[in-house]
Parts: C-alpha cells; sequence; structure tokens
C-alpha cells in the first residue's frame, strides 16, 4: 500500500513537470515518413520539435481555447489541418506551388523555406501585424535606397588600394550574407539544382538556393512573403518562453549601434529578469503581471499580451512593434517620429534623399507620424509601465527621454555643421559617398553610434554607464572635439600649403 | 485512503517551495486599504511585495531571532510597528513631519520617497554603515566638487560651437538625473504640487519632485538623508537574493571606468558563479561558504556574513564596504589609500586642488588612510581569500595586485607628463578645464578607463583580456603613443608655422 | 501510515536531488587526514569538493563502467588507487619524486600544484589528446617567439619616456603573470622555502614558487608538464558541467583578439542556450543530442562525446580541439591552415620570421596542414553540425566562413601594404619593434581585433553584430582608411618641411 501511493506520487509529480506530449495526439502520415528517416539524419531539430507545443496540440485543439489564453489567431484553418498536430509535413508541404523551392521528394512535394505566409495558416493576426514593422521590410529598406547602399558599401565593399587612395567597389554575395543581411535578411533566390548522394537514401534531388540559410527579420521569401518567424521563435521549438526572453533580441541588438541588450542587461529592469527569472513563468498566455514575472522583458513592453491579477487586459498583444512606438530613436541621421510606411524607401528629406530627416536637422515630416498618432502610441507604451509605476514616476521618466532625443539631435547638428565644414572646405569627398573616409566615419560614429547609445539607454532606463561612459556621451563630445581639430588641422596645413 | 496521501504529499511539497505568505501574518488596516486600490493600479509592485519577506513576517518575529541569522539590527522598533508586517503605510507613513513629500491622501500623510532613513527603524546597523560609504556622498562629492564639475561639464555640458571651437554650457536637469546622477543619485526636491485626475479615485494633489524618480547610491533625499537602499535592495521585494547576486552591482559597474561586472564575469570566479549558482541559495543567513555557495559574488567579499561549516563567523555583515578596502583603485588621477572620510569634497592634494593625488603623483596623505590603516583592511578582505586558498596563494594575488597598483600609477605618470608639456607648449588650455579638448580626453581615457580597467581585472583576478586588450595594457601603451605623437606633430607644426 | 507515506515519498523526492556521497564510499586514510585541519581551515574548498564526483566514485567503480559512459580513459590506475575516492591525498601526494614542489606535511610528502601529468593517472587519453593543443605550448609558444616578445614588450613593458620618446624595457615578473601569462599560463619554479606560523598546527614549512597562483592553459609545471586541467575543469569540484558550459571559455575569449564568447552568447547558438540550458542535463555522458542539449555550446562542438537518440556516436570525444580546426581563424597576422605541430616556436615565414604567414600574405606552408588534412578536419567539424542543419545549410554556411578568411585577409594585405609603405618612408621604426608604435598599433588593431572578430562571428554564426559594428567590418575599413590618411599626412609634412 505504501509502494502503491509512493509511486504515484512520483507519478503525479513527473505528469507534471514533463514535456512529453499527450498520449492522444495525432501525428500525419506525412510527418511520420519525414520523421522515420530525419530522427536519424537531424537528430537536433526533430527531438527539439518534439518537446515543442507544435508536437503536443492539434489546431482544432488549440482553436476550441477561448479567450486571451487563445494562440491560434486565425479564425479558420484549412480542414485537413486541424485534426494532427503541426509537424514537418503540415509546414514544408504547404502551399506547394506558391514556393519557388518546392521539389518532388520521396513523393512529396517539399519546400525547403517556410515563410510568415505560411506561419499565417494558424497564426494570421501575428503574421498580418508583423509585416508593418520596419523589420519585415529590412532588406528592401536597405537594398533599395541608394545613400544607405553607399553606407553599405564603406563597410562591407570590395577594398582596393591605388595611388594614396583606398576604395570600396561592390560587396560580394557570401560577405553581405553574413554581414548587414545577416540581420537584415537576405534575398532567397533558386539558382538551380543539384543531386546529391545521400547515405540513407541514395541520389536524391535538391534545390539550390542563394541567400540560404538566413533567419533575418526581412528575409525576402521564395514565395514572395517578407521576414522569418524564426528570427525570434527559433527553429524548431518555436517557443514562446525563448521570443519572451531577452536573448533573442540579442542576436541583432547588442552592438553599437543598437546596444538595447546592453542597456537592458544593466538597467532596473534587467537586473530583476537576471536576479529572479528562474522562478517565472514564460509560457503562460495570457501573461500576468506579478504572478508570472516581476520586470520587462523586451518582448513584455513590445509585444506580449500582459493582464493583471485580476485577469484584465493590460496591454494587447501586438507582433506590430512600432504601434507603442511614438520615436525611431535610432538616428538617420536624427532621431525622428516613427516613419508612416514601414517601407522607407518611399521617404525623401527636403532635398531630395532617402533620409528621414535632412542633414540641417528638418524632419521629413510627411513621412513621419504627427504629434496627433505619436501621443496615442507613446499613451500604449505608458499603460505597461504604469502597472509597476506611478504616474509621476512615468512622466519623469519620458520628459528626461524626450529632452535627450533633443539634446542628442541638437549635438549631432553640431557634429553634422563640423562635417559640412569639411566637405565644403574640400577635405573630404562627399560626392562618392558621405561615408567612406576616415573623418566621415568619424561623423557617423557620432550619430550611428554614440547618439544611439544615449538614446537607448535613456529609453530603457539604462541610464548609468551606457549613457555617459559606454559608448555614450563621453564619446560622443570626445568625437566631436576630434572631427573639430581634424578641421582645424587641415584649414592650417592648407593654408601654410598655399604660402 | 491512497488519493489522502497523495493530496498530503503534493500538498507538503508545495508548501516548501510556495512564496505565498504564511496563514497567520497581520497586515495593518492603513497597509490593507493601500492595497485595496494600488493592487489594480500597479499591480506589479503589490505581488512583488507580496512575495517578499517584508509581507510574511512581523518586526516582533523578525526580532525574536538570535543570532547570525536575525536580519532586523535595530534593538527596538516603535510598538505600532512591531506587530503588523511591513506593508504600504509602515514605510510611506513613517515619520511624515520629517519628509518634504508628505501629502494628503484618503486621510493619510504619505510620502513618495521612502529614505534610508526611514529603513534604519529596523535596520540601523545597515544604515548606519551605509553612510560611511562613498557611495552615500555619491552626489556631493561630484556636485561639489569644482573640478570634477569642470569633468562632468565637458561630457553632459550644453555644446556649441563658434569660430572654430566647442565649448560646453551647464548641463540641463534632465541630462543630469539621466547621466552622471543616474548612478550617484540625484538632489529631490519639492517644487510644488499638483492635482491629477485619477481613474479610480477622482480628482487627487500630489507633490512634485524635481529629481525624482531616481534610485542613485547617493541621492540626497527629502528628509535629507543621503542614499537609497532601493539602488541594491530593489523595490518593493527588496531581496537579499538579488542583493547578492553580480547583477545588482552591474547597474552603475560595467562600464569602462568601473568594470567590475564584465571583470568578474571573466574571472574563475565568475565562471563558478555562472554554471553552478542554479543549485545555491541566496536567501539563507547566515551565508555558508561551500554549503549555500562554491564562489564568491561582490557581495560575498563585500558585505555579506559569512559562516563556515562549523557556523563560524568568517566575515561579519558590513555595509561599509570600505573597511575591507585598502586601496581606492579608480584612479583620480592616481590609485590612493581609502579616503579617511567618505566625504571627500574635504580633500585637498598638495597643489590645493580638491583630488586625492596630484599631478605629479604625490598623495595627498593627510586626507588618505594610512598604512596601518590599511593593513587592517587588507587582513580583513583577505579572510574572505583564505577560505578557498592558502596563505602562499593570497600573498601571491595580493603581490601581484599591489604592484599593479604602482606600475599604473607609474604609466599614468608618464601620461600625465605628456599632457603637462601639452599645456606647457600652449597646444592645449588648461586654464577652462583640464577635461574638454579632444586631447585632455585621450589622456583622461588612460587613467579613467585602461588603468582602471587593468586594476580591477587585477584585484579581481580577471586579469586575461580585461587586463590586457580589453581597454588594458593594450589601449594604454596605445594611447600613450598617441598623446605623444600628437605633442611631437604640433610642436614641429609650431615650429614650422613660426619659420 | 498516511504519516510514513508522506516521509518516505519525500525522502525519495530528497534522495533523487541529492547531492551527498553515497553511504558506501570509502575515504583513503591519507585523505580523511588531510579534511580533518583544512575543512576548517579552507572550508570552501574542501565541501566543493565533498559535492563533486571524485569524492563520491573509486576507480574501480569507474573503471567498471562499459561503453561510452565511462569517463576513466587510462587502461589500468595503480592498485594503491583503485579503492578510494579520489580525494586530497590522491592528487597531491601522487608522483612526490616527480615534483619539485614537493615538501614534508604532517608525515605527508605533499605537492602544491597537482598537473596534468598527476590528471593522467585516471585520465590519460585526455591528458594525451590536450598535450597536443596550441594551449599546452601557449606559454612557449609565446615566451620563446622572438617577434612576440616584441608585440608583449609593447603592451605589458615596463615605460619610460626621454627626449620625445616613449619607450618599453623588459616586463616585470608580477605584471606578466597577471597579463599574457594568466592566460598562457605562468612558468613555475620553486626558488625557496619559508616557514609560516600556522593559526592550528604551529610552525609549518612550505615551499615558496615563482608564478604561482597560475591556472594558465599552457603553465609550466613543477614536473616538467605543461597545462592545467582546472584551466577548463575548475578546482576542486572538477565538474563536467562547468566545463561544458560557455562560460569556462569565456575566461580566456571574451577579448576583441578572440570575441568567442561575445559572439556565442549574440548567436543562434547561444540564444537557445541562454533561454533554454536551465532545463539540460550537462552532467550526462555521452551526451545525447536533443534530450540532453538542444543547441551546441563551444564544449559540444569542439570538445564533447556526442550520441544521438539511438545512441550512435555523432563526435568521438577529444581533448585535442585541433583536430575539427582546418583553419586558424587568429590571424598572425593573416587567418592560415592550422600549424602542424603544437609547438609554433618550429614555424619560420619565407622571410625566416617565426610567423606562420608573412607579410605579403604567403603562407609557412610546410608548417602548416596541407588541403587533405584540412578536409579532414573540416569533415570532423561538419559532422557535429549536420546533427541538427542539413547538407546545404551546412556548405552555405561554411562557404561563407571561407570566403571570409579570404576576404580579411585581403583586407589585411592592404593594411600591411600601407604599414609597409610607412616603415619604407622612415615615419616609423621597423627595426626596434614592429609593434610599438601609435601607428603600429593601429594595424595591430585591424589584424588583431577587427579582422579576428569577423572571422570569430563569421565561424560561429554570430555574424550581425560582431561581423559588422562590434570591432567587425566598420572597424577594419575605418582603421584603414586612418592608417592610409596618416601616410599621407606624414607624406605632405615630410614633403613640406623639405621645401
Amino acid at each position: 500500500m505504501k509502494r502503491i501511493s509512493l509511486l504515484l506520487c512520483l507519478g503525479i509529480f513527473l505528469l507534471q513537470t514533463s514535456n512529453s506530449p499527450a498520449a492522444d495526439v495525432s501525428v500525419s502520415e506525412a510527418t511520420s515518413e519525414c520523421i522515420d528517416c530525419h530522427a536519424s539524419v537531424h537528430p537536433g531539430i526533430v527531438i527539439d520539435w518534439q518537446n515543442s507545443r507544435h508536437a503536443k496540440i492539434a489546431p482544432k485543439d488549440a482553436m476550441a481555447v477561448e479567450g486571451p489564453a487563445r494562440k491560434v489567431s486565425s479564425e479558420s484553418v484549412p480542414y485537413n489541418l486541424k485534426g494532427t498536430v503541426v509537424g514537418c509535413a503540415e509546414c514544408h508541404m504547404l502551399r506547394p506551388k506558391a514556393h519557388a523551392d518546392t521539389f518532388e521528394h520521396n513523393g512529396y512535394e517539399i519546400h525547403v523555406v517556410v515563410s510568415p505566409r505560411d506561419c499565417a495558416t494558424c497564426h494570421s493576426q501575428e503574421a498580418g501585424q508583423y509585416s508593418k514593422n520596419l523589420m519585415a521590410h529590412a532588406h528592401d529598406n536597405l537594398a533599395e535606397n541608394a545613400l544607405y547602399q553607399k553606407l553599405q558599401r564603406g563597410i562591407i565593399g570590395t577594398l582596393a588600394r591605388s595611388q594614396g587612395r583606398i576604395t570600396s567597389g561592390p560587396a560580394d554575395e557570401a560577405t553581405k550574407a553574413e554581414a548587414c543581411y545577416y540581420c537584415h535578411g537576405t534575398k532567397l533566390k533558386v539558382v538551380g539544382k543539384e543531386t546529391r548522394d545521400t547515405e540513407d537514401a541514395g541520389e536524391l534531388e535538391f534545390p539550390v538556393i542563394e541567400g540560404w540559410p538566413n533567419q533575418g527579420v526581412g528575409r525576402v521569401n521564395l514565395d514572395g512573403s517578407r521576414g522569418s518567424c524564426s528570427a525570434c521563435h527559433t527553429r524548431h521549438a518555436f517557443s514562446i518562453e525563448m521570443a519572451r526572453k531577452p536573448y533573442t533580441c540579442r542576436k541583432c541588438h547588442v552592438g553599437p549601434d543598437v546596444p538595447a541588450f546592453k542597456v537592458y542587461a544593466a538597467s532596473k529592469h534587467g537586473n530583476i529578469f537576471s536576479a529572479m527569472h528562474k522562478s517565472w513563468d514564460f509560457n503562460a498566455v495570457p501573461w500576468t503581471i506579478g504572478k508570472d514575472f516581476t520586470a520587462p522583458t523586451c518582448a513584455a513592453c513590445h509585444v506580449s499580451l500582459l493582464v493583471n491579477g485580476d485577469e484584465e487586459v493590460v496591454s494587447e498583444r501586438t507582433h506590430q512593434m512600432n504601434n507603442r512606438l511614438p520615436w525611431r530613436i535610432f538616428g538617420l541621421v536624427y532621431a525622428h517620429p516613427h516613419p508612416r510606411s514601414p517601407d522607407t524607401t518611399l521617404i525623401r528629406n527636403k532635398d531630395g534623399q532617402p533620409l528621414p530627416t535632412s542633414l540641417d536637422g528638418t524632419m521629413a515630416a510627411e513621412f513621419l507620424i504627427d504629434p496627433k498618432a505619436q501621443d496615442i502610441r507613446r499613451k500604449s507604451m505608458q499603460a505597461a509601465c504604469l502597472n509597476c509605476h506611478d504616474s509621476s514616476w512615468v512622466r519623469g521618466h519620458w520628459k528626461r527621454f524626450e529632452n535627450t532625443i533633443q539634446k542628442t539631435n541638437g549635438d549631432i547638428l553640431i557634429a553634422t555643421g563640423i562635417m559640412g565644414d569639411i566637405w565644403q572646405g574640400g577635405y573630404a569627398d562627399l560626392k562618392t559617398s558621405p561615408f567612406d573616409e576616415a573623418i566621415e566615419k568619424k561623423w557617423t560614429d557620432t550619430w550611428q553610434f554614440y547618439a544611439n547609445s544615449i538614446r537607448f539607454a535613456s529609453a530603457m532606463g539604462g541610464g548609468g554607464d551606457y549613457g555617459v561612459y559606454a559608448d555614450g556621451r563621453y564619446q560622443l563630445t570626445q568625437a566631436l572635439q576630434e572631427m573639430n581639430d581634424w578641421l582645424n588641422l587641415h584649414q592650417k596645413l592648407s593654408t601654410s600649403s598655399k604660402k
């Protein structure tokens, strides 16, 4: 009797913590066939999927959930997908005609690259919202902007040196895929087919895809869609836990241009997360403030559906992150109200350049949201703050933050003024590119690294180091003084050589 | 029968791990009233508090604990506070006449900002010790030192450019609060009252506080006290676990000036912490070496009460961190014996400057502790080391560390010699400020970033990268050579222009 | 009855999670004597050991394990060591005659420094493999290379300034031990004996060891062996869990020269590790992909014995990390095929310098592995990749990576060309040292920091920031332009001064 109760007792304990799929889930025949081979060929991804929610619940059951706990946002899901769990076949065989990389594989039509439009089958709302982000357009916003292309060429172009000058030719594809477009997303293209002699199944034919692998946020997919859900919801677990932890964002937001992760880690919020998150519940939907977590992660402020202890919705889930962002604090070259359209190639400043601001600080206002729209977004973000901070705290924080936007823009106006005098004096060449000479890069440092760092530190309450000594105000004033000295020296040399 | 034992079994398991308050704790009527509204207005902080120790034990019970496990250091606590848990009212209604921000709120006298003097009601020893730290004086030590004010203005001042020069005016309040004083602490001041139309309770009047929000270590509070316990014991959990983890210190000690967190993370201690701390007990008081933790965090060496396996006290708890610090390795401009008084505005070097060292390397000895006092502190710190390292190890480590203090001071003497020649030659202007020109900032880099990084790496056994290639000796020698080249170039240009 | 089943139930739960040694392990008499005193003198290390596997199993039981779960690789272990757990005496009294630091201590012959040759008693295969790494030779490879000694002197040498020049004398021992040799390993030497008055046992005599403490990977030990197992298997737990987590590698691989940890943390692999590793099993041997962990740590790709779900070995355990490394991406000054011998002091480039490449980019081919050997190593590493990625993914990744090696080598050829013109023009002095002037350090930045960072980001899929804006291509092109400007300026000044 004792023995029995013990075993049962342990059994219940195990059940509570186990990750195994429920006994009654149904796997499609096609997915079973995939697993038959791939479990031994690529065990890592198969087991990762087996531990995922996708492997444990069929859409019909997920759709039966009502209220904020529901994760499938599509109102209807094709009948043939409803009854089985979401396995290999359910994603990689979806909409075969739409994907340029579809190929015949053991009697099935398979495509390699699953796109947001595939995911939209069940998660239509999220896919729709995401497409309105700058991130969804990150490839074209960089690749189709003539001025940013000059910046890009100055960084990753093929270098040559002759007659005392270093020049940059176009970058090669492999470098592009590994540098800027690693995060921005590559443009995928089927460039042929190849036959491979596989160990287990003999000769098989596969498509050859240029730009692959990639999981950049603005990837141009083989069905024409943009983005990669796996940028944040990493294959093949697609875990909400992972997307809610700040490490996911670190992949692209740790460098000196957008030091969001570093700033977060050094903030009070990051401190609480680091010290206490081991006992938080990162899988609860909705996410209950205080009960499930006691300090925000990136997702909490920018994405997640939050409720308070009375299960009242405090923040709606959004995959259009910009609807809580009144400002784009990433300066180009000044911080500015958020662009109206996520396609920023449309923007022209008053000087006709594809930039949201002019070099003299004028905003390209007709392409940016107006103060009223800013206010709606500001309040939408502040709704998150107010769960733990009172109005005077929140107002104090935002007053400082928006003061910092103005102040750093003012500092960059001075930097750009010096740079203008340098171009005017003929000490650097604006025409070829404003971004490819040493002094131009020092100017670029001021707005792309230091002013951005200061604003990120301000926005996210990580003021201390990242606002001052770690690529902050200290380095900004230092670079300004160095630019000024450089100009003075070259003016002096120029004068003396004319004598 | 089986069913009953199962339920009991699980019940006990839950009880062991649960965070819920014990059944018999008593919450004051005033606190209950606060929670009635604020639980829905600011659920985050209320639930955070509910999970805290403050919500689970009344002072009378906490004071009944004897020996090293006792957490309430005050010998007596006002009678009316003894019987209920430490809730909203117990802190925010304490000493109403002493706080300039006290206001009438639903029939109660509330103050917004809880100060160390409030906390001292129960934790008098900790508050008393803390007040003897440099940190408690961090606001005035910066704001009331004329020379540091020049440094500050060169970093966060309002910039202007005219006639080929960049000048710095005074910084605005919002920038100050977000930059230097984010960590140093702001000076709080009630500047008025305002009426806010609250959603739940209609029009209410609140004080308007300049400098708020802030949780800097040297905040000047509205009752005249200095500091903010929540700098380390984050609101509203005030958790000992959080204060013992190194993430708390990272908030202000990650930048290139004091890279303590980065150095720790790359040290053996940090390696062991990172890999193993998930199974440590961060809440045990006293903290038993080996049993509760197997490598030190910041708190273990600098603050915590440590006992060995026989429950013998190895290190006394101290909130006066400097009583284990023979040296102040943060160079101004040289590393030096720790100041005698935490109020460093009193210090004058032999040249009359408010600096602990002279530019020629002479110590302002009468304001610094003497070798005997240093030795007491050195031994006090070494007592912690000796729990895991033998005497020869500890001696070897300290010999290297103190050699590094001497060597880096020597390197800075060379840097300052070059800077002196630059000022002497008229190539930079010492009079306005020694810190605001490009070449002066390169000199500042040498002592504020590189020499400091090298010493922190040395002190905390994170020698490898932070002592050499990451803002270490490589960058120090590089900056020295660049300063020297700069001087040579300007001497040459000056000579040739005179011809 | 209920009560009994409850207690038993909890008892079993405790047993499952407890770290206490099994009841029947036997501790040697000598070790017991050590513990009698040292448990109170140094409780930290004693308890750390008590929690370790070494304290819980005797070699004879460990050797009884068959198949991949076996951890003791030696085929035979001396009879007298077989029956007791591996305690203080078993390591610190091993091979007393072989150790120069052996001393008489309470009737036993003890040595302070345990060496890989001691560990080889049970772990002969690992010790043998490790000795073939560059790391095992890290001390001599730096200390016995005349050119690297110039680099070292330019960084940690004793500085002096006279007549407008800064010169570097030899570094002192304490600085060396704390800087370069902290990671590379010091050369240990017994330099005398000393008597210490110990608190518990009165006057005792101990050896005085120069270079101690140290746990660098290439430490030259007092028995003539090289290396320190505790560099990765930290004393006194020697935990496989710790060695498998990436924090161990961070100790020496976080700086701008080898930013492996930072790159890993920002990669997809690092993201998955950071978010999910709390539920992984880091102690399982063999290590099962998917079941025990779902993304690689450093150890998974470079060291560990990996099996798939069918318990088939996917990667053999190796402590010779280079047998999966076709390239040495740490450029000296160019990235190159891995050296044939771990003793790189043997290498001479075509110009007779002890460098694996010539300044003009020619490889010292006869000292480096050939393309065939590279291919074996490449495939050996790719075997790990293929567990989670298909062939086209792996091929795409490697194509980009090897393109990046070529491209960055090309960029460094340009940087070195500029440097060559600078030396040729007499604007810097190559003869004394190619590494000790400001402009030479800017050149060093290009190959030691930026090209390395780009290659590490490429190799480990951390492309985004570390390949571009964080010591990546942006900084590389910036430094190149600055070097070019510097040369142009000095040529101009030289011409004008000749007029």
